[in-house]
């Protein structure tokens, strides 16, 4: 069994605890014989594979009442994870969830870090500087960098603490963000973890 | 007296307790005759006003040991206005300022609610929705519109109630974040407040 997480530009496949990353465009489903279990953002992509037999859609799994209709795919795959405790996946956005005896709680989207710092080129050139992840985020800042960086963070940081504890960190910008969360669990697989719990329950109902 | 605070778009002038906003394009300085004491973040308009012997910088008045180089001068402005307290300016950035016995303590820099709501949108269609400031920013979200504006104004408000009081509110989204921020003292006139400040303590030495 192959897990494939399909977002708009790219292809991540996991089996037996490796990841594989592959261009959304270039990638041909028939190269794959073994049977898939794909989450996908990417409605270009569930057209291709429509036809393949040994292709199925997580999609289908999902107890919908227990989240909301235009809630991401991936963001439903994390929660599903993770029975108690809060969930953020940084990514393009950083979205923080919360589990609570396996039920949904909800959640909110922030920026993500990139998404961030490109918005605040946009508001001024004078705000068009790198964040500063050396910086304290406990202090008031005294430079532009450092400014936007604790602008930024510190917020966020500030109530993802304020929404309890265990805390688990997934995405791209997983292991930057647990500098600041040392006391956070990083899996960067988590919504191969998810998926996993998914079909393992939809295949004993 | 008139006090005049220069944008890159718009001149706002401040005379008698009134306010008259003008485009900075189209203002022509030759037709005040009254003495100008301005706050600018507009170059060119400063090369403009640079000949006329009755408009003069509040800049030289600053005291810059106290602030940092870069810093905005609308934002010392309103900081020069408080002795004690968190200066929250909402404008295109939200700058959030901490004086304690009129020394600056240092500060952050968000992104203004307009930037972020179009930050969003350019992370995702799927996240270009409007912001619902109806809603209860104690609570998850369980909804995309409730999901960004808890995402975006949450973690602020928290922040800056961490910082402790009194909390001032200025700028263009001051009565709005004010909602979230009930104790907190909205005064949209602030920048004056600090220029005129500043001003006398600066004819004083």
């Amino acid at each position: 069994m192959i897990l494939c997480d399909v977002g708009n530009t790219s292809v991540d496949l996991f089996y037996a605890g490796k990841r594989t990353k592959l261009s959304a465009e270039d990638f041909d489903p028939a190269t794959i014989y073994d049977t898939v279990y794909f989450a996908s953002v990417n409605a270009v992509f569930n057209e291709r594979v429509r036809d393949y037999t040994n292709w199925y859609n997580v999609r289908k799994f999902i107890d919908w009442d227990k989240y909301y209709p235009t809630m991401g795919i991936d963001r439903i795959m994390v929660c599903e994870a993770i029975d108690n405790g809060v969930i953020v996946d940084a990514g393009s956005a950083v979205t923080v969830d919360v589990m609570q005896n396996a039920l949904y709680q909800g959640g909110f989207i922030s920026l993500g870090l990139r998404a961030a710092r490109e918005a605040y080129a946009r508001v001024s050139p004078a705000l068009d500087v790198s964040f500063n992840f050396e910086v304290d985020l406990a202090k008031m800042a005294k430079n532009t960098p450092d400014a936007l960086t604790v602008g930024f963070l510190a917020p966020l940081i500030c109530r993802i603490k304020e929404l309890g504890k265990p805390i688990y960190l997934t995405g791209g910008d997983a292991v930057l963000l647990s500098r600041y969360l040392p006391e956070a669990t990083v899996d960067e697989d988590l919504i191969f973890a998810g998926m996993k719990k998914l079909i393992e329950k939809g295949s004993k109902c």
